[in-house]
């Protein structure tokens, strides 16, 4: 259903994206999954996960999602985001990002993102975003 | 004009938040200006600076410049952060911010920031947020 | 479950708000639905309904859905709005609006809504929105 | 320096787009304004301008900064627009937009428009927005 599995993505990505964060859980028809395990390097003042770490998980979540369906040939370019913070993201819990695209079009992808503190119900962040996908036939 | 200087913030940030990123070039009122010398861990395949760097520095730059208002005892929240990546931003160059605030309320700020690759004049992105102010007497 | 019916805040809007658009479809718990009939002034060229058209549904869809928990005394104020436009919505169907509160706190409240052409499952555009909520007791 | 004028870009409008609202003040390289006279539709609670009546009015007017630039055969489309309210806007006054094209690449553009009260030094509302652009030779 996806043109990539998760482990074929992960080692993508470690191919040209080395210095990445998180690890993808799983990928499904236009969705993926990824944790982050929380470092001192991802907090900000209060013992909370920061902005730009949840930011961050979303933005290569997505690009997972998309690298699922259309392949590694194919570089796709974040052309926007939007991150509405929801609640406090606990720095001892780790995070979890699940991406859904909402439009795959031939130039233009638009996925959204709701982030979790693991353990929790009700998302820390909703993320939304737009990449401009490289030329393709189809 | 402004309750900190751009040495004073530096202090603090030290102190409450020392996995930040970036270095504060200067303080005006309303207006910050900070810059992020870009290594490895910035880079997102094709050497160019990440999004989530670029978003990083431009929201640690709002709110340099909202503590230069509010002072110190005060704590600014993100509430959203909004970016649009115009150019790609070269990773052999450091990575400048310059935020101003919009709307400095009783309960929300807003801000803009325009973030540039050194030695180049047009912008990389474009930022804007909202933050949640602390209750104040005002 | 809710502090006013879809037909109480009905009222509410027509004495209050007379050149809203759209029409009350149901209301429950953190939620609203509401359709808009398009009529010529809804459309852009290439007989689409507008973007102005969408995001005016949108955001009166996610304040009925407010007003339905902390009642009508209480006026939120629009703080932001992003909106992604992801298919055509075409001009000959009904425009659906459906909002769903993320968060509900004592200052910001932030909400999401799917919009649809009338018959079809994919939307047309998602939109977010922060509102700033009036003080209350709570 | 533009490839359509003012007058031919509202001729232009006149024909294909009879609906839109506001008039076309100026337009010039990368850049247009436009004006809005406030009636009862354009109004909310409060005797204020609606957010949408504001959204339409920067969609629009970006719209026509774009138009200036590559001309009539050409339909862009809005993909993604951003709006933060930062004051109250008058509904006794006239509606200002000061658009500003700050990417016009091959596939996208992006902008921002600054939007004011007719004689207020402080802009009531910012709104960045991400056009698609059709398939051009360049």
């Amino acid at each position: 259903m996806t043109v990539m599995t998760a482990a074929e993505i992960e080692d993508y990505l470690d191919d040209v994206f080395p210095h990445r964060q998180g690890t993808i859980e799983a990928v499904d028809h236009l969705r993926a999954t990824m944790s982050l395990a929380i470092e001192d390097e991802h907090l900000r003042p209060g013992a909370s996960v920061s902005g730009p770490s949840m930011m961050g998980l979303a933005d290569v979540c997505l690009y997972v999602a998309i690298l699922a369906e259309i392949g590694p040939e194919a570089m796709a370019v974040t052309s926007s985001l939007n991150c509405h913070f929801l609640r406090r993201a606990r720095g001892d819990r780790d995070l979890i990002a699940n991406a859904r695209i909402l439009k795959l079009g031939r130039r233009l992808a638009v996925g959204e993102v709701q982030l979790f503190s693991t353990g929790d119900d009700d998302p820390v962040a909703l993320v939304t975003a737009t990449y401009v996908l490289p030329d393709r036939d189809d």
